[in-house]
C-alpha cells in the first residue's frame, strides 16, 4: 500500500504555521467532546485523551463560526416579525427578481453558511472578495470569502432605485411573492471581465456558471443587508436534507461529535470515496479522537448541464448508507445548498470555510477540487494540485485541519476500490467520472466492489431515463456492443 | 476650495481599524523622530509633540520594513565573496540569459524592496501573490505581495535542469556573463492565462507588460534564493538617482525625518503634483510631525512605449528642485527600480509596499493608480476608486498611512494649479496625461503656472527629438493652425 501522506498537511517549507493566528494565541490543540446544545438526552463529557498533535479544535465544543457568531437572516417564526417583513416587503417599491442561482445564494446566506456576512456583497466585501479571498471582520481580522456572493440588477433597475432614493428593496421569486428583504442597500458597477478574470483566472466562454448567471446579469451589483421572510425551501421532496449550519451543529452536538470532517462532493458517491471516509475516521480514532463524525456533504446548488442532478445523487447516498457501505451512526448526510462556480483552488477555500461555519474542523480536499476541464483548451483548467496548496495557505483558513485526499483506485488484484500503491501500479485502474458515465450510459457493469450495487442501479436508471434507447441508436449500438 | 477628504483614509464602514495587527497590539500613534544610523553630524532627538490622532509611525525610527528585517541580496565587497560568486556562476552548467524586465526584478529583489521575498518567487509565494496578494512570513503573518515575481524558463532549460539534477543556476546578462545565482531552486509550470487574468483582471491582448514579459516567455518558472555578485547599474547616466531601501533609509534618517511620505509617479511631474506634495508637507506639520521628508518616487522600470521616457521625467525632476517648484531640503528624489505593470488596483498595493521597505509610513495614493485604458474596448481598464480601496483595505500593509490624492487642476482664476473647487467648477481646466502630450508634440505652451518652464522645455524637446517636424506632416498642420 501507498506510503501514507502526513494526515495534516504541513504549512510549506516557508510558511511555518503561526502559534498566534489574526491576533489570537493558537490554543493548544485538545480534543473536547461537543457540550450538547438544547439536546437533553445528551451529557457534555469533559476531555479526556491527550491533545493529539500539531490538530486545533476548539477545546469543550465545536469549532466556531467565522466571525465568533453565526448569521441567521430568517425572520423568527415568534412575535409576528414574518408577516410584518411580508408586508414590507410587498410594500417597498422597487422588487428584484431573483434567478435560481440568485435564490440559491439567498438560502445560502441565510443560513450563514458565508457568516460573517449578512447580505449581498456592497463593493467593499467584493473588492476584499476577488483581490485578497478574504474579508476583514469587524474586529479587523481576515475571514475566508472566496468567491463573490452578488446580485445583479440592470441599468433601468439602478437608474430607478437612485431616482426614488429608496434604500430598502423587495427581493421576489419568478411569481413575484417577496422572498427577502435588503436594506441599507449600495449600488455599484458590475464589471464582468474583471469578476470573471479574478475568479476564475480566466475569461474564456463556456464557463458554466458564468453562462448560467454572469453573462447575462445585470451590470450593477446591489449589496445590502439581507432579511429573508421565510426559510428556503424546494419541495423536490430533498427538503429533509437541506439542514442549515446550526441544525447540523446541533447534530453534531447530539451525537457528542468531538470531531467532525467535511466531505464535499458534486459528482456520485463510490466506494472509493467511501474507502477514504471509513479511513479518516480510522485516523482520526488513532489520534486520540473518541467519536470523530463525517459531514457527508453534496453540493445542492448549480451544476453543470453534464454533471449528474442532486436527486439521483441523493439515491445514491442513500443506499451508501442503507447497505452499509458507511456507518450510519457516525455519518451525517446533508444537502451544501451553494451553486458550483466550478473556479478550482478559488472555489475550494469556499467549500471548506462554508463547512467551518456548519461545525467542521476538519476538511479532506481532493485532487483538483472544484476543476474541470479548460473551456475551449484541451487540458484541465486548474493544476490538480493547486487546490490543496492554496487552502493550506489560504487567509481565514488557519483553524481547519486540511486533510489531503489519498487517491483510491480500483485495485484489480483485490476486485475493490483500494488506496493507490505505487509499487504496483499495474494493478490499478483509474476509472474517472467521465469513464463511470460513459459505463453508466453503456448500461454496462462497473468492476465489482466500485460501486454498491444499489448505487450503481440508480445510477443507470438516471441515463436510463434520460436517454431512452430508441432515442439513441449510437448508445443502443454501444449496449449491443 | 473643496472641502478637504480626511487626511488618513479611513476604514470603510464595515472595517475598524484592528486594535490589534497580525498578533501585535498596534502601538498609540506617536511622534518619533529619526535615530541618525552612522551619520555623526546628526543627533538623535526624543519624541516631543503630541501624539497625532490615527496615525502610526515606530516611536523612534523610521517604519520597520516587512519581515522586520531589510533583505539585501548582493554579495559583500569585502571578504572576497564576490570573486568566489563570479567563479561559482561560471562554473554553472546552467544559464538562464536575463531580459530587460528580469534584470530590472533581480536588481529590485537584491535590494530588498520586495522584502521579505529572498529571490524569485517557487510556486507556494507565486499562488499567494495570485490569490491573496501577500504572502506569509517565516512567523505565519501576512506580508502585502501583489505582483509575482517571477522567472520564466523554456521546456528545453526546464528538461536540461530536472535532468541534471542541478540545485542552482546561473543568471546572465545578454552577453553571457554571470549576473547572479539562483539556489535551491524549484521549477514549477507558468500557466500564463490563469497568472494574467489574476493579475490584471483581464486577459484581452495589448496588456504592455504581457507583450513585454509574459507572451514570448517560456511555460515554466524558476523559482530560488538569489545571490547577486554586483550591484546592477544601467549606466545610463541615472544611476545616482538610484537608491536603494538602505540608501533611502539612511538619507531620511541623515535628515532626522520623523514621517517618510511617497510619491509615486510615472508621468512627467507638473505643478499640481508639486502643490499636493507641498500641501501634503503642511498638513503633517500641522499634525505634528517636526519634519516630514517627501520621497518623490518616479518609476524607473519597463514602461509603456508611449509613455515619456525617464531621462526626460529625471530632468524635470531636477528642474522641478532647481526652481524652487519643491523644496530640496524636505525632499528626496530617486527612482524605483520597478517595472510598471499597468496593473491597476492589483499593482499600487505594490507601489506602496515597496517604498514601506525604503522606510516610507505615508503613501499618496491618486485617482486611478496604475490604471490605463482597456487595451481592446473603450474604456478604462479599471474603476478610478479601485486602487485607493483595495490599498486601505490590502493584507499587509495596515501599517502605512494611506494618503488619498486631492485632486488639482488648472484654476483659470487664479492662472496656477489649484485643488478642485468644486463650488467653482467652471474655473477648472483638467489637462490629462494626453492632453499635456498633445500640447508639447504641437510645440505648444502650456497655462502659466501648470508646469515649471524648464520641465516644459524639456518635454518639448524631448518630442522634438522623437518627430522632427519633416517627418510629421500632420504635427506641422497642427503646430502652424
Amino acid at each position: 500500500m501507498a506510503t501514507q501522506a502526513a494526515f495534516v498537511v504541513k504549512f510549506p517549507q516557508q510558511l511555518a504555521r503561526p502559534s498566534r493566528v489574526q491576533g489570537r494565541p493558537v490554543p493548544p490543540a485538545q480534543v473536547g467532546i461537543a457540550v450538547t446544545r438544547g439536546s437533553p438526552g445528551n451529557k457534555a463529557v469533559a476531555a479526556a485523551a491527550a491533545p493529539p498533535r500539531g490538530v486545533r479544535c476548539r477545546a469543550g465544543g465545536l469549532i466556531e463560526p467565522d466571525g465568533g457568531k453565526l448569521v441567521e437572516l430568517v425572520a423568527p417564526e415568534e412575535g409576528g416579525r414574518r408577516a410584518a417583513l411580508q408586508r414590507e416587503a410587498a410594500a417597498l417599491p422597487h422588487r428584484v427578481r431573483l434567478g435560481r442561482v440568485d435564490t440559491e445564494w439567498v438560502h445560502v446566506l441565510s443560513e450563514g453558511w458565508a457568516s460573517p456576512l449578512r447580505g449581498f456583497m456592497r463593493e467593499n466585501e467584493f473588492l476584499q472578495a476577488l483581490h485578497f479571498n478574504a474579508v476583514r471582520g469587524d474586529d479587523g481580522t481576515m475571514v475566508n470569502m472566496s468567491v463573490p456572493i452578488v446580485l445583479a440588477v440592470d441599468d433601468a433597475q439602478r437608474r430607478a432605485i437612485l431616482a426614488s432614493g429608496a434604500t430598502s428593496v423587495a427581493l421576489v421569486d419568478d411569481h413575484d411573492r417577496p422572498v427577502a428583504v435588503l436594506s441599507d442597500i449600495e449600488i455599484y458597477k458590475h464589471n464582468k471581465e474583471e469578476r470573471i478574470a479574478r475568479t476564475w483566472g480566466t475569461t474564456a466562454r463556456g464557463l458554466p456558471y458564468v453562462d448560467e448567471a454572469i453573462t447575462n446579469a445585470g451590470d450593477w451589483l446591489i449589496g445590502g443587508d439581507l432579511e429573508v421572510i421565510e426559510p428556503i425551501k424546494y419541495n423536490d421532496g430533498l427538503d429533509q436534507y437541506r439542514l442549515s449550519p446550526a441544525q447540523l451543529r446541533e447534530e453534531f452536538a447530539r451525537r457528542n461529535a468531538d470531531a467532525v470532517f467535511a466531505f464535499q462532493l458534486r459528482n456520485p458517491v463510490h466506494n472509493g470515496h467511501a474507502l477514504l471516509m471509513t479511513d479518516t475516521r480510522r485516523r482520526l480514532l488513532e489520534m486520540g479522537y473518541k467519536n470523530p463524525v463525517l459531514l457527508l456533504h453534496p453540493l445542492g446548488g448549480f451544476t453543470k448541464a453534464d454533471d449528474v442532478p442532486l436527486s439521483v445523487r441523493m439515491k445514491q447516498h442513500e443506499k451508501v448508507l442503507e447497505e452499509g457501505v458507511l456507518n450510519p451512526e457516525s455519518t451525517v448526510v446533508a444537502i451544501f445548498p451553494s451553486p458550483m462556480h466550478y473556479a478550482g483552488p478559488t472555489e475550494v477555500q469556499w467549500h471548506a470555510k462554508a463547512r467551518i461555519n456548519a461545525g467542521a474542523n476538519f476538511y479532506i480536499v481532493g485532487r483538483d477540487p472544484a476543476g474541470m476541464g479548460h473551456p475551449i483548451e484541451k487540458r484541465d483548467l486548474y493544476d490538480a494540485d493547486h487546490g490543496k496548496k492554496v487552502l493550506s495557505m489560504a487567509p481565514g483558513l488557519e483553524r481547519l485541519n486540511i486533510l489531503p485526499f489519498k487517491v483510491a483506485a480500483y485495485d484489480r488484484k483485490h476486485n475493490k476500490m483500494n488506496f493507490f500503491d505505487p509499487s504496483r501500479k499495474e494493478d490499478f485502474l483509474f476509472i474517472s467520472g467521465t469513464k463511470m458515465r460513459g459505463l453508466a450510459k453503456n448500461r454496462e457493469s462497473p468492476p465489482d466492489g466500485f460501486m454498491c450495487p444499489g448505487g450503481w442501479k440508480v445510477l443507470v436508471e438516471y441515463y436510463d431515463s434520460l436517454t431512452p434507447p430508441e432515442d439513441s441508436p449510437k448508445l443502443r449500438e454501444a449496449v449491443a456492443a
